[in-house]
């Protein structure tokens, strides 16, 4: 039996794209209970958000709620903090100091010193630190690291990983798009733009499915769009540990790539391949034979994907979401009916008991159809 | 704000897939709490469920839970059923009579005047009745839903839709394996095998996305696998309302297939195709023009997608699965170090604050790089 | 030293599409001379072709053109037919009559009567006679045959083949095109459109690459367009012999596709499928086992696809076009110097001496950049 | 009335596999007849090839044949360079003082002197000179080159090419295998390996394909496999003309890539994607649009690529060679009845007479089963 833990949150109020990500992903598996927040750094933010979010113990800052935490018998037990780049440190070195452990976004810090400093802060306290480098959970990527470790692929000899992305294009920030504002504000992002936002994902990608370190860089890093105060493309070559050498690219500005993330490795004995378009399949070459496909929980995907899967093989991994669509509608109808009002519209694209009769009257057509030497049988209509 | 609603389940135990799969998808976006169930024909595994999953309320049967539940001030507002098929009937029949919305999985029931009476008791007690053909939910289905009904296809012509697996290829029933069993099993299936357990969602589909109801079917419904007791394939041809026509192959015996569910669908004026392995996808093209991919929340993606979407264009919905798996290691992280005793091994591959440290390393060595005519530029060691 | 044959057509003017190709195909292994021709039933267009393609003999039709070529001495030793459906059976009696190896389009005729007339002609004759279901030729074709043949899949069981074109979504043919006009006409195209026309060629293969017959068809065959004389559109449920079942969709009325063919074929051990629209590709899945890719020339191809083969794998077949289209445009190029006259602009894109200076150029930087820590290193500039 | 051209051809005796690619090339347009050759360094060999392959007048080097062809007022009009890189500029200087046309296969030269020699040559004689960067060829590519030229990408911004192998992932050069042994060899290859066998048609084909010119390089080659005399593996970072910039990729030691060359281009308003794998498919996606497929001939495939078509849309380009297929496998058949033996095995794959005639039966069969409301037909069986 599971314990469920208890959890705090910084940052992430309504309406805020990663903050909703994070609550799901935590709600998701049913091993935390979100009960206190400090949602903004403005106080009153804080606690109407809190208060629309259902979390009992709202704070007008992560200070307070440090504070007042640590000192509660049923205090939270972790912490996430979800705030933009420049605003980890000081929130997670808060909640490490008060023995709270803590999962913070990428990238850790904006400065190598306050990194250093997290570091070590973790270190003396003895807790967890967790840095969301989300792709490193999908089972295939994985299923790859597993791979390479076990040795399928012979010594490691090149890694090209790619972060391809085009909604940056254009000066997306100077017509007021939040996400565009701050990841192209140096006083947010640090000194790095599409780098430390997407490149950093890319580089924490190659060197934790292959377990090598990177020792050298030689890079060309520029900025396309005119008056952009940060990067928004990256080359860069890479020279690993043991003499692995490789390719990073990171861009912001690609027409047509929305998002795309992919990994390429190649030893002395066989290639591996993961695009996280289609995250649910890698592509695995032994030098000399056949292509093949390993999908997630199908043959050839062993023990560390089978850890990060939910579901059976075949159904790819937003089967979830589309599951709870369903769901999430039918709360709608269901409470439209208890709040005795029209339910929002959208939600009535479910299929209910009528559905499930003409799929009865279906089955039957079809069963008497073929015993009847395939026969055109006919379906009554819909009632 | 949203309401949270008090949701009951029957079946679905500790261990059955698709009783899992429910209660993520209840949690997901948060409308449902889950307070009360009958989780097992056997009395006892239903009370040792419930409190392995933390349900407050366990019950000896569903019976028992509807006359209970719908007696209390703060009882169920709604239940999930998800028995197996010839088990929908009497706890539909039982929760709707009790006045509780039901949402139960399909095949509705197994014969046609169980089907009939259940939606004859929705519309007599105006409750809300939600049949899981889970398919309905992705974001894709319902654009080319909202696509056909407002012309772009023109009339339809055509509707090809297929759900081939492989998973029966072989007689997995004699093996023990639980799944197989019932799913060939006449007296828990219902008269159809591969027909009624994937066939009915490939019948919904097409139907749900084109609007058109079908009048006849022609089929030839086939038993591969030797002395299994019912269908393992079904080759079926349509005739729908205003003239089209179309075909449906279900199978559970084809090498090579997983759930590969997909439906095409040809009108006068443009096609579209939809594949459930690549879900985030739709394939769109008006007569004469190019093919063109519509994806999730990107362009030309329309208010039905959006409503049924969660995280922005590019990622595939497995990224809440993804970033979930780093929150779900963590919490065994988190919960060993409560608990004073090691972690499980396969939850140790999460970013940690040192991958936080490498990562602002990688960053400022770029840079320097960059600036410096590229030059290779050493990243300090990890310490 | 392989034998030069020589060789007549009957059909195919300038301007044909087909007669075209099955000019290109004979010589592209240089197996055969087109020596005579008779490419017309209209004499004087049948003539002028003839002195267009640079084909020596010349006939005012084909009965003249049988009579005098099975006299010569070095009269013809095969003879292709590329006229319309109805005109197959003459000449292919005519020419099988006078002893001269055939190779016909398909279908073979529009009657069974003549079909079987021609088969004993054959016979009696013992001659060669080829019908140009072409999409056997293709290496991946025969590797799919010949692992079937082999017992890679085990028994069969089902066969999924389709053909699905759009090119007559609209009513081509009253437009005046002429592909459409004669593929829509009963008296030229016999009693079945796509079905004769595509229909054809999907059945064909899947009898080719399994070995099996087909022995009982239940077909629902249709004309979508209003006011056209044959059928666009076909949905045939098929039982193959010892006992295999499948389905064949033929259509010509299905926007976005435009030459889609492709086939299935599940055994009780593994399954095969194919796309005519990436055909370099066979994928094959044992069962239980990762999905493979097999490439033309690859690792798993084998000796059938050797044998079709004409150039390492990884390159796709239309590399000899690619190749050929340089050949072409220079032969263009250099004509125009011999004549004195300006050269086709679009014959321009070809690379020349220049390109090769700036490739070497492009070497000698790389690599001294290479060997100089990787400093930028300039390229001289085209001269 | 298209000119037939006189060719000759240096190196590529029977068994070389770029020899037979530049005759079948020079073969399938019928732009040119091959009269003259000089098939190897080795007299004999010379004179017994040119007899093989039915090439009328045979010389034992390349000087010989220079030298009589320019006096003969038959002669050739134009010479095909067929031999290893080092041995390209001799016979092309050669033939270009002799007054003839050259195409010859890329690199132009091994080094930077002998490639402005033969330029100057080229510039005085006023000679056409073809490289065979064959990729160039393709229509895809050529439709890339136009869209760019035309401005429907805006100005570029960067250039991502790569030419990905894996056939030297081992030291095959050390089993005697003829390709990779001159190819890894400095004497005949020139100082680059990888760089200088496939980065230089990937370089190409950027320049190509965009029409800008690369101004810097900043690179890192490797030589991977122990004991390799030349590099196997290219990481390059670019710098074009007004501003746009780029990586390239070359390497031979990257398992599962059996000829992976591809280009992607992204513009201020669009961004185009083409893999050589897929050639008959160009990847285009203006900014805020979705993503669109142009096929070979499809909509929005515009006159360079219909140039460099011979087939309509949907037909791979190797339709020719599966076409052509049937023609090769009738002409042993036949041959085989002349000659009076029995023919190769392999070549008995050619659908005959009575595939024909199943044809029909197949057509009558599904005509009769549809018109009889879908009951199932039986096909007679092959007699």
């Amino acid at each position: 039996m599971n314990r469920r833990l208890r959890l705090g949150m910084v940052g992430g109020g309504p309406g805020a794209f990663i903050g909703a990500v994070h609550r799901i992903a935590a709600r998701l598996d049913d091993r935390y209970e979100l009960v206190a927040a400090a949602l903004s750094s403005d106080a009153e933010r804080s606690m109407a958000g809190a208060k629309e979010l259902h979390i009992s113990r709202a704070y007008r800052s992560f200070e307070e709620m440090a504070a007042s935490e640590s000192k509660r018998p049923d205090g939270i037990e972790a912490v996430s903090i979800v705030t933009p780049n420049n605003l980890h440190y000081a929130p997670a070195k808060a909640f490490l100091e008060a023995g709270i452990h803590v999962i913070c976004d990428k990238p850790l810090t904006t400065t190598l010193g306050d990194a250093l400093d997290l570091a070590e802060t973790v270190k003396r306290m003895g807790l967890v630190f967790g840095l969301t480098h989300n792709y490193t959970g999908y089972p295939m990527v994985r299923q790859a690291r597993e791979m390479i470790s076990t040795g399928e692929l012979g010594p490691v000899r090149l890694i090209q990983v790619e972060y391809v992305q085009d909604w940056l294009t254009t000066p997306l920030e100077k017509t007021g798009q939040k996400q565009a504002e701050w990841r192209t504000d140096p006083a947010r992002s640090g000194p790095a733009g599409s780098l430390g936002d997407i490149g950093t994902h890319a580089y924490n990608l190659a060197c934790f499915v292959t377990g090598l370190s990177c020792e050298h860089v030689a890079a060309d890093v520029t900025t396309f769009v005119s008056g952009r105060r940060l990067d928004d493309n990256a080359h860069v070559m890479l020279r690993f540990s043991k003499g692995a050498k490789g390719g990073l690219w990171a861009t912001q500005v690609a027409p047509g790539n929305e998002n795309n993330l992919s990994l390429r490795v190649y030893g002395e004995k066989a290639g591996l391949e993961w695009r996280q378009e289609n995250p649910n399949l890698l592509s695995f070459t032994p030098l000399g034979q056949t292509r093949r496909t390993i999908t997630r929980g199908g043959p050839g995907s062993g023990s560390a994907a089978a850890h990060a899967s939910r579901i059976p093989s075949g159904h790819p991994e937003g089967y979830l979401e589309a599951f709870a669509q369903l769901y999430t509608d039918l709360a709608e109808q269901i409470t439209a009916k208890i709040e005795k009002r029209p339910p929002n519209p959208d939600s009535l694209s479910v299929p209910g008991v009528g559905d499930g009769v003409e799929g009865v009257k279906f089955v039957n057509a079809v069963l008497e159809s073929s015993r009847n030497r395939s026969a055109w049988t006919a379906i009554p209509p819909p009632h």
